[in-house]
């Protein structure tokens, strides 16, 4: 039976993002994705390069979701270690996949041949399927609902780009938006009293500074079409009795 | 007595970030801001606007760790939620904190003065003392180790700003960086065995795409300066046995 809601939960893998050295760009873009696939993004944990961190994520996020994505660590180095955990989470074995060691061997044919390093990237949680990376040699790793992609962004889409279409999603999540030159501690109560009175409705707020005034974006999210128009219309009222201009489609 | 190693734990609050609406910047930030105070951000949880997934993340978090840091949902609206969370996490009450509210009364005095939203932001879980805001009015909220900060980037800075200093961090973790036009996945046997002949030391592989050829920065990490500098020279050796060049500092 098709479900109303589907979550994944996302686990960030890497030193580097702990300590500040790289910027994390793959949250935005994993959760950016999932939203076009009718799935919500329920948590993200970013960990370290380290097994018992991994496992105690991977297991946590798994549980409680309908999939799970992981970011980082399945390269050829010493601290790329993400099958390796995967594998102690599932309980399973770590096997050379000979559709991966034939890419690589294809891949590095004129760039030195395979080596110990680079067949680590040929490693998979036993059950895994390879998901494509057009980008480099190395694939992803699909394993029940679990998917391992690289740490580096644009390869990372290429994976998505490959998964698009493929998972089973929910009913959309809609959402509409106003936005004007209002603060947002004005009209408070009249967002709070707004989604009280409107089921299945969320509102958001979003406040900015620009062009030297503080202003807001409000946006309304169902996934029943009727409830978020009433829903919105009663915003729209509620900001007009105070007085506020706004713009359809946000500013 | 001094540890050496202190570590904080950070929760991200905010659906807009699950959904993909808005790219986190407070992550890359704090762990900036922490590498510099000596404490080691050791786990990120990202969590929506949901009362009883903060109070999870914020307990799982706090006991991990010395210290604990939030970002997000601190403002006047209905999906600000943070100060009940941690109140329910703390199990204690939550008040309106005096000085939060004369601050407040102080900013919008020309603004229209305070309401039940801006009333909001004078709220804090019982115990607590406040982090200046010199940006907006809002202030953040420090009760015992925790930190609840803003989730505007630039407010959150402020915050980090007015939190320089005032607490208390292990051993500096030193740094060195080598890196050239090295793929890493020829040299992944050398930064393991270099790595586990050096105790106390991490090495990073960072690798990129550049001018059309793959390289990678390869950061040697210890808090101790010794063992860092015999772990350096022995990655040196062992990649210009290979045959590499590289440039101190990285590439």
């Amino acid at each position: 039976m098709n479900k109303r809601i589907y979550t994944a939960g996302l686990v960030v893998i890497g030193d580097e993002i702990l300590s500040g050295r790289t910027h994390d760009k793959n949250i935005a873009q994993v959760a950016s994705w999932l939203q076009v696939q009718n799935i919500r993004l329920a948590e993200v944990r970013v960990v370290p390069d380290v097994i018992d961190k991994i496992v105690e994520a991977v297991n946590a996020l798994r549980a409680d979701n309908d999939y799970l994505f992981t970011t980082g660590g399945i390269g050829p180095t010493h601290d790329d270690i993400t099958v390796d955990a995967v594998a102690k989470a599932l309980g399973v074995e770590v096997i050379i996949h000979p559709e991966a060691r034939a890419i690589l061997e294809r891949y590095y044919a004129d760039k030195g041949g395979l080596n110990e390093g680079r067949l680590r990237m040929a490693r998979v949680p036993e059950g895994g399927e390879l998901i494509p990376n057009r980008m480099s040699g190395a694939p992803g790793i699909r394993i029940g609902n679990l998917h391992l992609m690289a740490g580096v962004p644009h390869i990372t889409a290429g994976m998505l780009d490959a998964l698009t279409g493929t998972l089973e999603g929910g009913d959309p999540l809609l959402s509409e938006t106003v936005g004007g030159f209002i603060p947002e501690s004005e009209v408070a109560v009249t967002l709070r009293d707004v989604e009280k009175a409107h089921e299945n409705c969320q509102i958001g707020s979003y406040p900015f500074f620009r062009e030297g005034k503080v202003g807001s974006n409000f946006v309304v999210r169902s996934t029943d079409r009727a409830a978020l128009d009433a829903c919105m219309a009663a915003l729209c009222d509620g900001l007009e009795q105070q007085g506020f201009a706004f713009t359809h489609g946000g500013i």
